[in-house]
Parts: structure tokens; sequence; C-alpha cells
């Protein structure tokens, strides 16, 4: 981990803040961060997959999450993308950019925060990089993974007749979001403390579902994580796979708590539909592997469930109770 | 390449951006950046050897530096460390967090800077995340490079009894720092224009070192390239090794531009010769490797010069021409 480049020798509380990091950096192939690069021998026979996501406060998590918390969703937003491409870990790179004011207690929260989930998840701080910023913290990792050659799970592959699966439950990130924004909102105030306590969780922590990139790999034709809404990332699957398919909104899996949000207020199901911060996996596959790949997903603690088909044809189609094609408001619908 | 976790759907304007990207990203396993994560088939029998510098505008480089500049010296600085490890690059992921008054006409430019240059090496972008900031322009690249398969050059193996080596020349990329910031100094004065031209042209266009990185390989047994200034670097190889060096300040070879600022201003020495930004490789190989490495960097038309050796023992001495220990400032002093 260097000082960054172009500002002469480091400081004494640069080297204090990179030497942070140099504890939960243990993989002999990070070099206790000491070296100008970090080196690993991929596995045999397999495809390297890479990732990168960049979040920035203010715009992706507030000022005020816990650091942990923010190290956490910083690096689980990229090892659910490994998930959803059916790799396993092979470790991170982490480059962070440190606002002056930023407490050492607040970094050191972060740090240990990120080599505990790190470790937890498989996926070891290999290197990176630590500089000061005038602007807001900004996190940017990189994640490496690995699947056996020519096995990743694909975005534009999904073809037509198959059925649409989505695992975990839909919404409550998103939920979490607006309830941290209107907390007054009528859906929150139907909700008992612990029901508000996870959504808030859910917003704060994804769960990336490593556990399934196997069964990914075994069992669907394609496979993309939740990031930016079911609706806006299903409508990018189909377009990028050249298939239309339509959803039921009343299969998507909701959990208890948003269950009884959008009952006490409805207008609640439009951002559970299309809000971001699922990071649960959306998948299209084959109806005789449905039974295999929920097998697996139980095994693993992970609820899944199809909400609908593809078919020949373009667009996403979204069917309220009833069966008639759902609103999900005018911002929605111009990129659906 | 997503637009970012946890904002909902991407903007209209972001789509723009985001798709401003895919033109530079060709290679088959940017996927067209249009897939959660980027894939890739690593030589076999080699290491991975990954680096990641992040660089913010106001801190690593002056806002007003030409975008397609930053975009040259944010791959370059990556690429600096991949040739002094012996890597060869294999590809690179961006990051990008552009602030709101970032013209269109800037990220463009940026853009097409970034996928020329990265073409010109051999790095193709494979993936990345743009995202909004309401900072400044950040930039996190992260390199992968690969080498045969045990044989990455390390920074803490340096023996004692070896040559310190150094390619190219040293200071001109601080030297031109200096002269962005104090163009009257009477250093700079002393220079015709096509001088400072060259001086500022270093300091914004680092010269990764690639063609030397099998040689490195092969004759080297510590390199590290230097980013942080010549004095400061040397003595942190030297200390991660556990071993001292000594070198002369009369042999660090400097460019004729930076040979005239500090005839005409002898304290240019300093900057010269502990500011950063140079991206030459410093090198530790054992007398009998010298002309075989020479050799091999002048058919590349890179320059190598001995400044010094290793010793058994600990520190950094830096002689001047009369053989007395130099004062490299007090500010430096407290790092060597």
């Amino acid at each position: 981990m260097t000082g960054g480049a172009g500002e002469g020798r480091i400081s004494g509380e640069d080297l204090l803040i990179a030497r942070l990091f140099e504890p939960i950096a243990r993989h002999p192939g990070a070099l206790g961060l000491k070296d100008d690069a970090a080196v690993l021998a991929p596995p045999p026979g397999h495809d390297l997959v890479l990732t990168k996501d960049a979040l920035v406060a203010g715009v992706h998590f507030f000022p005020d999450d816990p650091p942990a918390s923010v190290a956490r969703k910083a690096l689980r937003v990229n090892l659910s993308d490994l998930a959803a491409k059916g790799a396993e870990p092979l470790g991170i790179l982490l480059a962070i950019a440190i606002p002056a004011d930023m407490p050492a207690e607040a970094l050191e929260a972060f740090a240990q925060a990120l080599g505990a989930d790190a470790h937890a998840h498989g996926a070891p701080l290999l290197g990176g990089d630590t500089v000061r910023t005038p602007g807001p913290l900004t996190i940017s990792i990189t994640a490496l993974g690995a699947v056996p050659a020519g096995t990743m799970v694909k975005r534009a592959s999904a073809p037509p007749g198959q059925a649409i699966v989505v695992t975990g439950t839909i919404g409550d990130g998103a939920l979490g979001l607006c309830l941290r924004r209107e907390p007054g909102r009528p859906g929150f105030a139907a909700l008992d403390s612990a029901g508000r306590e996870f959504l808030a969780d859910r917003y704060l922590h994804p769960r990336p579902r490593l556990a399934l990139a196997g069964a990914l790999r075994r069992f669907a034709s394609a496979a993309m994580d939740v990031s930016d809404g079911l609706a806006g990332d299903l409508a990018k699957m189909l377009a990028a796979s050249g298939v239309g398919g339509e959803i039921e909104a009343e299969r998507v899996p909701l959990s208890p708590a948003a269950r009884a949000a959008i009952a006490a207020e409805p207008a609640l199901l439009v951002p559970a539909l299309t809000g971001g911060d699922d990071y649960e996996i959306l998948a299209v596959m084959p109806d005789h592997n449905l039974d295999a790949f929920a097998a697996t997903a139980t095994a693993a603690g992970i609820g899944t469930t199809v909400i609908g088909r593809t078919f020949a044809g373009e667009g996403l189609l979204v069917r309220d109770g009833e069966g008639a094609p759902m609103d999900l408001g005018a911002g929605s619908f111009s990129h659906f």
C-alpha cells in the first residue's frame, strides 16, 4: 500500500493510517502491504472474475453511517457481484480516500470491520492505496474471484421460455433507505421496532449470496445481483439477453417487515420493486433446474422464488394482482 | 460497469457517462462493460501481480491538468508498479468519481486518452465503476499483471553487497512539480522553454518501464518504482530488506534540464533527490548482472546508472561530491 502518487514523501500521519490496514492484510500475497504490488497464484484451470464498485459518502451511504457498516457494505457489494457470477472470492484490493476530518477511531473501526468481514467471506485484503481527499470519504474495492474456466454466469445469456428466480426477499434495502429518509411515513409507523431495525439493517448490510455460487454455475442460464432495483435490473438483463420477460408483483418475495409496511402504505410497493440495495441474486434458469437450485439454496438457508418467465420478444412487463400491467412510476418506466 | 451501489436507478446522465467508457473496453473479457464483472483467463503457470493507486484532484494532480494527462498518469502510475515487479500487464479496472461540474468534453477526453494509452501499453480496460461525487475528481485504477510463477521481483529482498541501480533520470517529475508551483524560481529562469516543457511533461506523463520487466525478473534481486522520491523510496527498500545502503548524489542521473536548473539553483538538488513522480525503477542487483541489465535497457532506449551499494547494516547514507553525508532537509531525515 503506497501513500499515493505525486506528493512527495508520506507524512507521519499517513504512515499511521496505512499501518491501520497492515494487521488486516494477513494473506501472504499481500506482502504486509509493504511492496508495490500483491502477488497471487490463481487456481489452475480457472478464469478470473473481476469487479470494482466505488462508494462515496453522501451518495452511496450516509456520512453518519457507522464506519464498520460502511466497510462491510463496500466489501459486500463487490462480493455480491462475484456471487452472482458464480465465482468464489480470491481477495480484494482497497483504495480509500480519507477526509482530513475523519477521526482516527472511525478509520480504525473501518479497518477492523473490513478485515473481519473480508476474513469471514474468504476474501483477504491483498493491497491497495490510502490517500487524502479534501472531499467526502470515498472507497473503491476491487474484488477478484475465480470460476472453473468457461463457467462464469453471464448477464446477457438469458434464453426465452425459462423461469425468472430471485433469492431472499426484495425491497428490504430500499425500504430501509426510505425509512432512514422519511421515518414518519405511515408504512413505517405500522412496524414494531424489530421491523424497523430489520429494514435499516438490510440497507446497511448486504448479504452476498456466495453460498449459491456453485449452484448458479450449475443451474442458471444467466444471473446478476440486484443492486439497482429488481425491475430495472431485470429489464437490463432481458435487454442484454435479447429476450422479453414478465413477472407478477404478487409473487415477488417480501419480508414480514416489508409486507407489513406495504400493507399499511401500498405506495411503498413501488420503491420495494424499483429501489436499489437488495443484493439478492436474480437468475434465469430452465424449469427442470428449479428444484435442484432451490434445494441447494434451502440447505444454505436462502429462500428462492420464481417470479415470472422470459419469452421471445423484448421488454419487461410487471403485472399486478389482477394481471394488469403495473405503473411503477414515470421515472421508472423510462428505464424499463 | 455498474452505476454504483445504493441510490436506486441510474439516471440518464449517468448512463451517458458509463457509455463513454464502453467504446474503449474492447477486450472480450470486459463484456462491453455490460455485466456485473469482467472475466479473464490468466496465463497458465503464472502468478498474478495486483496493484491499485488512487489519485485525487488537488492532491495528486492539479485540477486544471488536461483530462487526457490525468488519465494517462492514473494509468501509468499503476503500470509503473507492474514494471518494477517484473510483470507484464493483463488489464485494468477503473473507478472514477465524477464531480457534477465536470464538463462532458473533459470526461470524453479522459475516456479517450485512457483507452488509447491502455491499448498502447497492452493493458485493456476490463471493467470498473462510474459514480458521482460532491467532492473532487477521484480516480482509482487497479492493474493486473502476470509473472512466471514465483518470479515477482520483490522490494524486501535486497541483499547486502550489491549494486543500487536506477533507470532513466531522477528528479524531473519533482522539478516539474516545483516549476508548476513556483515558476519564478531562479533555477527555472535559467532554462529555455524546451527545458521547462520537458520538466512539466515529465511531471504529467510518467513513463512506466514495462520494457524492463523481463530483465528485472532475470537480473534484479529486488526492485520498486520510484514514486515518492528516490531517497525515501530507497530507504524504504533497504529497511524492508534489512540492509543498509549508500549512494553518491553526484552519480544520480539527471536530465540536461534538471542539471541546468540545479546548476543555477543548487537548492533544487534536494527536491530532485527527495521529491516524487519519477516513476523510474530502483533495483538492487549483483555486480555480475549489471552489464546484461544495462544492455537490455539500452536496447529499449532506457538508461541505467549505478548510484551506490547495499551493505550489511541499516540506514541510507547519501554522500555529496566530497563524500560527506548530505543534509536532505529536516523534513526528509525523519523518514530515512
